[in-house]
């Protein structure tokens, strides 16, 4: 097992992302069109457990909001988006003056390095591989902070052991919960971790996507007001299930809003993802019926991969379940018996500091979740 | 009338840029939410000359396949998009290698900017001024070349006269056909370019987004493969009517494009954007008919405005015209005036090296042009 706390890649140095990248291993989960065209079968007939997206669906709105403004687009999509952006601040509890919405997170995480071109980020590994590959296309270098010789935990003791390597404008870059692992960090630690980066002149970077999951309230929105080195980022994507229509935001006190702004394509925001979005956050009988499926679901998916001998996941704070295969079988292996089934899953192995025996699960509808369990009883116990 | 050749923006130097954004005045035409809010009517009755979009809406086409994959939006959109980058190779006459889609072409044109990280960038003006904007906010020095010394045009004499300022790694920004003005540089003027800027070792990026419209070839593409310095954009927004989608593309040789695909979103187009554009550029028909309107509208337009006295309208190489008012009325007091009426017309007071005399209107429908002629009849000679 890797030992090592953290691993350093200076700038221009292309061996660690980029050899991941090189060897044919999809970076991310959720392409369902390529693993079609692989099965030679209809990419609806999939089961994709490689995205964390809410069972759900999409909500019931959606549908009649995107018809009706199929002719619009014939427009440019509004530049001001006034509406989008107060339904988000209500909805994320901050004013339109602390967000900037964003054609997904990944254009959200790229103006934030352009606008602060930090001297380094330093990244508590594994987690979504999007920021250091932004870093390593933009030849900053990047601190990887080892979470596995922490049972997967980022807390305090951790981040004292390596608070020696920041330095000033540094980024720090927590994703919390985190993905792929699931795990939260404590909002305690959090503050304290806020405020030593505030001493050192740097800034914490958290990636919220899959806040909105979490049966408690560990967000740190009501930090950012008080504090001008907290970002915050969030997803609409996946609980709302819109990943095909993108859309984001940046959360920040005003002055770094008005930094990123500088930096922001005027039309980021396509038609459709506008005026879906300026609704969809208000639609609490959906967001509450979510809350519900995904709080039972999540413990009786967790409860019944336990159950399974050579199977051991961590116990899920989000939409999905990271699992140890602690048997003699490889990830890869298993991620194609799965996927001759039609189900995909997250082969983790490209992960910083994993290798091929994790993989991730999203929560699927009890009827979904099923049928992967009954294969992997299969597969594993045969 | 400003005879001055040349005026250069310094890195970090707000005034020029920030201080016309600054004024409350649209960077952009093309808002038709704003304006319908002020004059309280619903957007659809706005008659909107601001924006440069095909008159004959979108193919029909384009309505089945939205609806046929809003489904689909629960998906993260293709990362590969394979069909689409096909589709626009063939349409563009090049190989799928060669280009790269984005969501709208100004976030190429930050792609572009990060990749090149260019010394300065040299910019024939009046332009688009997104390319000015986004050099600023990246803190790139700016020479922006006045080709209203030379009536609007940007010919080998006058690029003779500025490429002293050509240093190293510099970035010569061509709008072509030129937005606001509707000239065209002519193709051997950008071969020779070209090969001065190549032989200082610098590059040209053509911005082709209104070529489709033009009615003869006269567009570069076919020097891509050989020159590494050669960085041509293309908007499907203006000439498919798909503006609030987001699709454009950078094409330019392999090596570029790599470049560029690492800085690139992996998701950046949305699902929408992706099954759409994979279709109409092979719509063969509605090509052609919009090809054919645009021949004879804009030549009728052109001739209309012409004919009304205090008004001196460039001839449309694209879908636009250029007009100077040469009798003592304000382009804002026009527009003002127009507004009232619910037409919106492109104040050009505050692109560069324009004063309060010059306005742009889009080719829109013949219906729609009459009456546009009609109030400026009315407004210019009561």
């Amino acid at each position: 097992m890797d030992l090592e706390l953290v691993k350093i890649v200076p700038v221009l140095n292309n061996l660690v992302l980029g050899e991941k990248k090189m060897q044919g291993k999809p970076i991310h989960g959720g392409n369902v069109y390529k693993a079609a065209k692989e099965l030679n079968i209809p990419y609806e007939q999939i089961l994709d457990f490689s995205a964390n997206i809410n069972p759900l669906g999409f909500a019931p709105i959606v549908e009649e909001i995107i018809m009706e403004h199929i002719k619009d687009i014939i427009y440019y999509p509004d530049v001001e988006q006034n509406e989008l952006k107060e339904a988000a601040a209500s909805y994320y509890n901050t004013s339109p003056k602390n967000l900037m919405p964003g054609n997904g997170s990944v254009e959200l995480i790229n103006i934030i390095l352009e606008a602060l071109r930090p001297s380094k980020t330093i990244i508590p590994s594994p987690t979504f591989s999007e920021y250091a590959l932004s870093c390593e296309s933009r030849n900053i270098e990047t601190v990887f902070v080892n979470m596995r010789t922490n049972d997967f935990r980022f807390d305090l003791e951790l981040f004292d052991n390596i608070k020696g390597k920041i330095t000033q404008n540094s980024l720090f870059i927590i994703c919390n919960p985190n993905n792929p692992t699931g795990k939260l960090v404590r909002k305690e630690d959090l503050a304290i971790i806020l405020r030593e980066l505030q001493n050192k002149k740097s800034y914490l970077m958290l990636d919220e996507a899959f806040m909105d999951f979490v049966d408690k309230d560990e967000s740190m929105v009501s930090y950012i007001e008080e504090h001008d080195n907290l970002i915050i980022l969030k997803s609409v994507t996946k609980f709302f299930a819109l990943a095909g229509l993108r859309l984001g935001f940046v959360l920040a006190n005003q002055k770094l809003i008005k930094r990123f702004y500088d930096l922001k394509d005027p039309w980021n925001i396509n038609t459709f993802a506008g005026f879906v979005g300026s609704k969809v956050m208000s639609d609490k009988p959906y967001i509450d019926r979510t809350r519900q499926y995904i709080l039972l679901e999540k413990r009786r998916l967790w409860g019944n991969l336990k159950d399974i001998p050579g199977l051991e996941p961590l116990f899920p704070e989000a939409n999905f379940v990271f699992v140890k295969i602690t048997k003699d079988e490889k990830i890869s292996t298993l991620a194609e018996k799965l996927k001759k089934k039609g189900i995909l899953i997250r082969d983790c192995s490209n992960y910083m500091f994993l290798d091929d025996s994790f993989f991730r699960v999203a929560v699927k509808s009890r009827e979904d979740n099923d049928v992967l369990i009954s294969a992997l009883k299969e597969i594993m116990n045969p």
